[in-house]
């Protein structure tokens, strides 16, 4: 039996990631902005596809930051206002070399997101990912053409720091995540069979 | 116009990431493998769905890793028969909570595979992606579910210094990654709109 009590020693910018609604006024400057882009544009993809497409949307930009509020799911935007920058991942869905279906499409457009959430992280921007927002409002209001897809849209934003007291962020950073135990997503072998790492860690630790 | 040869400073981990055919027959040990699927385990998802799972091959693992290396094409199973570990992900299709289609599920696989070469990366460990690998016989050899679909394989593994000399390491860094430029995949206000961001920054800089 796994013991998931076990803890992993994890990288800060990956285990100190949580999605805020609570984000402050402070602006992301258009260099930052453009680095969290950089990061995802330089991700890897199937055959080197590149599907992702980003509708960038830095609060300093109002037209385009209202724009894509407006896409959101009323809950949403309700917190979502305060953001910093909105950004709508769309993805191509068929490959540029031979027009086929790019089953890797939507897959490598969360790898390039999740990229783009580490440097982030790494510049002390938090980021919330959020797939309730009307793809067709979305579709419409940025003209995006039928062989693509809208995706998911992310919101980038300092912590609110008086919500975000040290106190608080504390408390946020040291309790477990919600997760399901490892030995339910990872198996050896074959499907169910649970990861024997441990019994090695066990030994050696 | 976008001037692309502006360098956006990106973390040192992302941007040192490449996918690597030369890998050191040094082992990975258990723990280290299981702090780069715990950085997937912990990475977020639409309803915290957690659609991923992982057939995990440890290389000390012969039976494991032959069975996942004999699913590859044999193009990539070539060099990837010397990596460290083979890691098969697979995506739950449907949501557990209401059992409808969970769009996002590849999405979300790709985010935590990001989570983990990231992962990786901090422990010095690289990783290679491949779509060239046989779902069918995958899902025979590991009987996985028909409500789940393999994705993708991951190859992580040290580098082999002998091939990447230092200089080799250096020429590798330094020659730009082949992407498409920021303003074919980052858009403003609508689709097809460059971002104009950059002026500002060639204002301040």
């Amino acid at each position: 039996m796994i013991d998931t009590s076990i803890e992993y020693k994890v990288h800060d910018l990956i285990t100190n990631r949580f999605s805020p609604r609570e984000f402050s006024a402070k602006i992301i400057t258009d260099k930052k902005l453009l680095a969290i882009l950089e990061a995802g544009r330089i991700a890897p993809s199937s055959f080197n596809e590149q599907p992702w497409r980003f509708i960038v949307a830095n609060r300093t930009d109002e037209t385009s930051f209202e724009r894509l509020l407006s896409c959101l799911s009323p809950k949403n935007a309700e917190w979502a206002k305060n953001a910093g920058a909105l950004v709508l991942s769309v993805a191509k869905k068929k490959f540029d070399h031979d027009n086929s279906l790019n089953r890797h499409a939507f897959h490598d457009v969360g790898l390039a997101v999740a990229s783009m959430v580490f440097q982030a992280m790494s510049l002390d921007i938090y980021s919330h990912q959020m797939g309730g927002f009307s793809s067709e409002k979305a579709r419409t209001t940025f003209n995006i053409p039928d062989d693509y897809e809208p995706v998911a849209v992310v919101a980038f934003g300092y912590l609110d720091k008086e919500f975000f007291t040290d106190e608080r962020l504390k408390q946020q950073s040291s309790s477990p995540k919600n997760r399901k135990p490892m030995n339910e997503i990872s198996f050896a072998n074959t499907w169910g069979n649970e990861i024997s790492l441990e019994h090695s860690i066990k030994r050696k630790d």
